[in-house]
């Protein structure tokens, strides 16, 4: 299964594209979607849809993770993500792409095992599961393999589960 | 000048599409693209993408004026319709449509005069501009042609003010 993890964002998309086969990873590709905050809103959200759907058209993407957002301080910053992370969704969707979404804590939880783990461990636990040199820049695109290792363990957990019954 | 005038949401996307043309106002079309709560997120979002495309499409809109979203309470409900008007925008811009962005307060002031307003003024003078029978149902309909008509007003006065230069 190949799996597309977005970390989104309006300046910066982060993405990560990967394999899950016999538990095991393959790292397709990785980075970010970015866009200049000079440009006018729906130029940027135009650009954000464009990349999405390149990705998706490119890569032979089965599934897709994104991360949902939570805020609680800035409601204008939470504001211009949402309109960039439901463009990332549309492109998903116009792609016949099934979406699945992952609060922050439900990633940790997922790569890590643990919900309170720091930034840092959840980025070199991908690392590691995902044999890199090094962790991937910026944290846009750490943060988007991470929901993509996430959303291959929860497939895992319910595969397993359904064995179980 | 065709304006589409955009009340943005999820649930209910209201749309008001009038004819400004020698000061005067012709009403082409109102009404609401609506979703179900029990539709996932992502066809939802679909749903509302192609709503406005097809209005774009069917009309011969020059402009669209779309209203900003000001949340200071709940963040939650700001994300989901911030979502929906990400891909709003992105249809408008996706059929090379300018759009302009106005705030409640902007659209009080361009349709009654000033920004303190009620909201039952502001829908009453409305119905009186467009000679409606009555007061378009529901609030996020009579909100978009608000928005459509502050949006006339507003490109009024800008080429007042040039000619007056």
């Amino acid at each position: 299964m190949v799996i597309l993890g977005i970390d989104p964002g309006i300046a910066i998309v982060g993405y990560g594209i990967i394999e899950y086969k016999n538990n095991k990873f393959k790292v397709i590709d990785y980075g970010a979607v970015t866009t200049n905050a000079n440009t006018p809103t729906d130029q940027r959200l135009a650009l954000v849809y464009k990349g999405i759907d390149i990705l998706i058209k490119n890569y032979n993407i089965d599934e897709v993770a994104i991360e949902e957002l939570f805020f609680n301080k800035n409601v204008k910053t939470a504001i211009t993500v949402a309109q960039a992370r439901g463009v990332i969704m549309l492109a998903c969707t116009h792609n016949n792409k099934p979406i699945y979404e992952y609060t922050p804590l439900q990633v940790k939880q997922g790569v890590v095992g643990y919900g309170r783990a720091q930034k840092m461990q959840v980025q070199q636990m991908v690392t590691s599961l995902l044999k890199l040199k090094e962790i991937p820049k910026p944290d846009d695109t750490a943060d988007a393999l991470a929901i993509a290792v996430c959303h291959a363990h929860a497939n895992r957990l319910e595969k397993t589960l359904k064995n179980f019954k």
